[in-house]
């Protein structure tokens, strides 16, 4: 197991170094894929010496995390930024296949796409494992807290996040955006189940 | 695009050979991964000549694809086997999810499910994502004809379809067999939209 990266403990200077090491781990990540590599190789661009790299990434399996770690941040906020547009719960859930579906569509998608990002570094190293597990629970549970202040069943929420994964595999597996939509239209079914209201439902 | 390897128009004396091959494959595959390879490695423990093995396959593309393939056929099968042992098509629908829940609990399965596997062998390959497409749709296709066949609208079975491609690849990235039944409850709950029955369905 390695430590989790923690911003918050980074002095600030030494914040700034960090995060233009990223960009350019970040970049190189996105051209060539999350393939093995050396560290060398994917900070070759950042405008940084070995000597500065080393002293904030102790280890290329750090930096990878940290570039992994801080994708799934933003990705994570591009999401909530999608549920914040929207006031009940249900509308905010239903708000996530449609970033999907705009995801989706992007160029580089099906090698961006998590899955994608923990298999080719090798889901059976421990580390990426625990990565990917922290990135799914996270996803879940916030799908999860948003069923539940919608009055919804927390299980809904849970069935709901299988969904956004499913749509996300298929769309990677197929090149082809729809799953968004027939996920999208199967959550608001589910959420259906639990309305009354059914007319406050957009199918 | 590669040729998808055709086993009918293989001879019966080939077709032993052909077998044995990929037996040796599969087993390289299951030990090491779908990762980078060459013929000579994925073949050494298959019992066939050099000369064999290229007469048959005449790439490490085409073996793979067909050592693949051949897995597909077999999860096809035991996903079909499952089906069978029911009468209803909601019910067989259903059993999927248990099918899907045994597999997750098999030692090897964050290894073997075809979302890894594709993208191990670079979902950037244009065969491979054909290949990865070709899964895709196929289990799609057999969901879907079962949800037409039990009465229930096509796009329901699309939808389960994604259920269960979203189990799949939660239950890899958080080595929790869970999705399954979760996804399983999901399917239900959806096929009961389209049921006045509602008895049949067990939750």
């Amino acid at each position: 197991m390695i430590p989790v990266n923690n911003p918050s403990t980074v002095p600030l200077l030494m914040e700034g170094r960090r995060q233009q090491i990223l960009d350019g781990a970040d970049a190189y990540f996105t051209l060539h894929g999350f393939r093995p590599t050396t560290m060398s190789q994917a900070t070759a661009d950042c405008g940084a010496s070995e000597e500065e790299i080393f002293s904030v990434f102790a280890s290329l399996d750090l930096l990878t995390e940290a570039v992994v770690d801080r994708r799934h941040l933003v990705w994570m906020g591009r999401v909530q930024d999608c549920c914040d547009k929207f006031d009940a719960s249900h509308d905010k859930v239903l708000s996530i296949f449609g970033f999907l579906e705009r995801w989706f569509a992007e160029e580089a998608y099906k090698t961006t796409v998590f899955s994608t990002v923990y298999t080719s570094l090798g889901i059976d190293n421990p580390w990426v494992l625990q990565m990917a597990a922290r990135h799914v629970k996270a996803f879940t549970t916030m799908v999860e807290d948003l069923a539940v202040s919608g009055g919804l069943p927390r299980s809904l929420g849970t069935s709901i996040a299988i969904l956004a994964e499913g749509a996300q595999v298929t769309a990677a597996l197929t090149t082809d955006p729809s799953p968004a939509r027939e996920a999208r239209t199967a959550a608001a079914m589910l959420i259906a189940v639990y309305q009354t209201d059914l007319d406050v439902i957009h199918f």
